[in-house]
């Protein structure tokens, strides 16, 4: 039997946006779901014509979140949405979750979770209240090679885990470090909206995500160093970290937007005492494992080799490249799973999407990285 | 203003094939049309159980692609389909295509477009006829670093082209070879339904047309060999070819099914008296320029170094991988140009997606091999 | 007991010379050897002053081949040269070699072996009836992951082998290709020095003993196109080339040297019934086994996982990288064992490195592609 | 005119040794060399029959160092060893050097240079008195594009230096980690041979001389922590650092040797303002350029646009890969310039080789980060 398509709103992506039109195709890649209803913009003009762009009916096109939150919820349930997808700067995350969760919706929303850590417990607290589904998009969890790292991980196939690299190195900021006029603009170098950080929230908490994700660490002291190369910028957009794991494993995590010439190459190697494996996100199809009596195996995506949910998570067969964009749609592909649930009344199922949980462990994460930058790199020990 | 959304029909592509989802996704991705009536399956139960999941409506969900032309053609034109995508095996193309091109259809075919040289020429003359579109699904090119290998080309960065070597081995029946029983079956090695050739027919014409695509190059005469390692398999699973290109250019062009290990490294390399480049399927992302001063230089998707066709194609920024999806659903955004067109009542624009003229040299291609390998080998010039 | 230093000469490798030096540093990397005598060049003032260049005793540097070889035949056995490197162009590998094998020495001789089918076959008789030491430096197979994966091949775990694809792309002359003048002189395209062919009998010939060496495999026919793309240039640069194998194998070989931009990746892919391998040239130290199950491995050189030959061929462990000297140098580090056995009047152990029986076939080969070519790319049976 | 052959002697590297005959090879490979003396093994009877496998006058084989250093010296100047090679473990580095410096011998050493800072500053002075060449075997700074990237830096065309990550990982101790009976023995882990560190003294300090060799960057503060994971070990053997350089640039520094399946891949990223740089030793022949403008272009050795350092440094043509062996050759070329200087009377040129004064950085190098890791991390000063 045919399922319904699952109606989903939008807050933020409005033209011009680089995320939203992801989130859109991520959405919507396997017909699961169509977008009815948006606030695109926090310009009511910006927003309707956005909405006119998509097709929609000018009436669900709304000129504020909190608009779109009150009609929405007045509308017949066969008619409003399930869910709304938060795609705007960090600090409208807190608010527009809020605000969805308790008008009775699903939400979607972008890392960081909050700019503050009381925003995050407060948050994680309304949506235990609320009883909906709430999903982080820390996308790079949606590959399928990293559901075979986590699952290989799990099974002991590379003992116990001693040490983790995790980098994320851009460039793109590079060239703004001797220019600083056309920088200052961006939100995500103003505290006001970033919140504390710029690279570290942007990058580092994917970072922190992945080592999460796939080996089940969980952090307890960092040692950080965060700097600000770019003139005039108030946040840092290079950090790089120490990490003490619970357990006694130890890492390196670091992240960078002035690391001149990269792109986006995300990447995670991680050692145990029989194996150690990488996963490169720019070449994100593949999974190296490596065995100290001399051999590198790769494990390619889409093999029946490949544990379940890395089957499940792969949308092609073998040597034909999933992407970005398929990665992202696991995650709304997992939270689906929960909200027909809550929309059938039934209990919300256990579902591999990033959680309100984990949204709070970024926060903190981000919160340690703080507090050691500004005592002197002292290891700080990371509160959830 | 908003577009409507195009309405798409589907020939075959019923629950458990490869192919079709791969046709839904992609022509969906960007929203622009959806699919709302099918004939999924030559089973008229499988048919309608296929729709019911995807969740049509049951009235146009048809038991056969004849009733199926027939009946939308008489839905108002508000209701009935834009377009047919046909996704059956290689004998349907031709009457599939011709039925509903006849019956005043655009049509998006698999290719090859046709089993016979005869069968073929037919189908271009009723595509011109009927002032339609017809789109061919020579996916490969549809990856934006492919547009700009063929921008590099065509600017003259390379020089004259001398070599071309493409080839596109898969190794997925190298456990039949020993293994007969299973094999036979696969309607890709009954000639009655995948014409005169099973390897070349489906890798090789994607090989000649991403050469042509990228390089303009035509081919005036092939010597091949083509083998059969798969026992019972009466037609090959391995072509190897030789290539004269009009102009003077040489080439090797081949693939096979039986090179283990392999899953599907379709890759070119083209060498000019300036330059070479290489492109490769399995990292579609990058392309290669190589200088004879010594230097080997990687352009990236999504980059603003790129000639505007590449740079449309791309869906992400750089380090964001797109993948087959996306390059299959840039086929789709191209024939969407023109249907839109067509529905207008205006003139067909240039489209940049393969066409019936490129499926009649697809089928030229394995006609002249076919007759080169019973030949001996013999250099045999490609008549289209 | 420490074994006393082989004393060698060379004929050929003066001043300016590209492989004399790597000869010199090949032969005597591991302390086995030292040069004491050379003809350098045919011009006896060049000979003279590069043999003092070399710090070499002006008595022992002479002004032809034939005296050198007639001298130091003179010399006493403590004194005398136990082996002359041959490092000249091709026309001179015959008469040298002859003169040297029936003087009483053992040689090393550059590839390709004569530059005519009767020349091969004289000079193997030659040898056979000498009782002496003759190494063909076809150096590729020195590098110990060559070694491996014939070693993989010979085990069986690849199955019977299918298909073999075999290439040696150069660039370097794609700049002479519109620029005709300064070419001609080059001694690699003068019939009178270099033979038959250019590309095929520099390049062609290693990757068809690349393949021999790894495989066993024996060549039955060659489909052959050969092309002088370089103006003026009476033989070919580019050569591409059907294969078949006895017992079935088919294979693809070619070489070029007007690839513009590839500097020197020879490389090879086998396919099996059950594996795949592959092997680059151009980063030696790594050997690739392709499963259909879904993995590719990667062996690398220096471990013990590896057969007692890739062991032995390594200078350094793992992830310290051995070099092209390194793998030239194992060609003469089994020519040693020979010419140990030979001077202490034992009979020659089997030792690995090619032979005159190789250099018959590599000759053998150029002639069958040579025919194939003027027969319009004719099969032709290679006739050793 | 030809040069004699420096004459050498050894310390160390009797038979079984590692890196005894890497110096062997290296320092002979361009024949400018021999070994004619030794001491090869604090053992007198494995020293001797060391001496005899080499084929050496016994004589000239040593019981100890002091009697080589000793009898060397009474040697006529035309029969005695020009310098000594030292390759033994860290303790013996001082008391060998210094010997032989002031017995009025050139030396070349194996890193680190002393196991204390007081040795190191002690040492750095006797070479200064002794007017004799004294070079440091960091022999990654031997590789042609090692040179070619310092070129880039110095030229400017990175802009100004403000990210290096430095990696230097192993992983052959990992087995040892739960596995502590077999590993105790091995001198790496042994404070009293060792010194004060195992890690980081080993490839910890190979790794900071990359980076100030390619950036003259200068070490101000780093912030360490060192582990020991395997059982028993006294030493580190893993250690993460952040450092920071003199002039504002930030980095990252790490080494490790149980970073499972990690054969030998020291790496080297340099981000600037303009352009980023990046060279792996397990493909040493290639340097990758990041432009930030979508570009990454491969430099390979051999060629002809590269600096005139990383030219001379190749021994080999484009494509034809040089090894670690002939990167630790270039340490010794570099030496020769001197010792053929000192031994001719002449002042001591300029020569590209790592000398005490960085042998002095190393050792501060270590004490910096085991001061640091001592104070729970804390921010540390390098003096040096």
């Amino acid at each position: 039997m045919a399922q319904r398509k699952l109606r989903g709103g939008m807050v933020g992506g409005g033209s011009g946006a680089f995320i939203g039109p992801v989130h859109r195709m991520a959405a919507t890649l396997d017909g699961e779901a169509e977008f009815v209803a948006g606030a695109f913009s926090r310009d009511p003009v910006k927003s309707k014509s956005s909405g006119q762009e998509m097709g929609m009916d000018p009436k669900r096109v709304y000129s504020t979140y909190q608009e779109m939150a009150e009609k929405e919820a007045k509308l017949p349930a066969d008619i409003r949405i399930d869910f709304v997808s938060i795609v705007v700067p960090n600090n409208g995350h807190y608010p527009i979750s809020k605000t969805f969760l308790e008008a009775g919706f699903n939400v979607i929303c972008d890392k960081p979770m909050t700019t503050t850590m009381a925003d995050a417990k407060s948050l994680l607290k309304i949506v235990k209240k609320s009883g909906k589904v709430f999903a982080l998009t820390h996308n790079y969890t949606g590959y399928p090679m990293v559901k075979q790292a986590r699952h290989m991980v799990k099974s002991g196939m590379l003992g116990k885990i001693n040490k983790v690299v995790v980098e994320y190195p851009q460039g793109w900021m590079s060239g703004l470090i001797t220019n600083a006029g056309n920088s200052i603009g961006m939100w995500r170098m103003d505290p006001e909206i970033a919140g504390g950080s710029c690279c570290m929230g942007d990058l580092g908490t994917h970072a922190e995500n992945l080592v999460h994700y796939i080996t089940g660490l969980e952090i307890d002291e960092v040692c950080a160093e965060l700097t600000a190369f770019v003139k005039g910028n108030r946040l840092e957009d290079d950090g790089n970290v120490l990490v003490r794991y619970k357990g006694g494993a130890r890492g390196i995590l670091y992240a960078s937007q002035i690391s001149a010439g990269e792109e986006n190459p995300l990447s995670i190697r991680v050692y145990g005492t029989k194996m150690g494996l990488e996963w490169r996100q720019e070449d994100p199809n593949y999974l190296i494992v490596k065995d100290p009596a001399g051999l590198q195996t790769r494990y390619s995506k889409g093999n029946s080799n490949l544990c379940p949910e890395a089957q499940a998570a792969a949308r092609l067969i073998w040597g034909h490249p999933d992407g970005y964009i398929e990665a992202f749609a696991n995650i709304y592909r997992e939270a689906y799973k929960g909200i027909r649930a809550v929309t059938a009344g039934k209990k919300i199922p256990s579902c591999d999407h990033p959680t309100a949980e984990d949204g709070l462990v970024g926060v903190a994460f981000i919160d340690a990285l703080l507090k050691s930058n500004t005592s002197k790199s002292k290891w700080t020990r990371m509160k959830v």
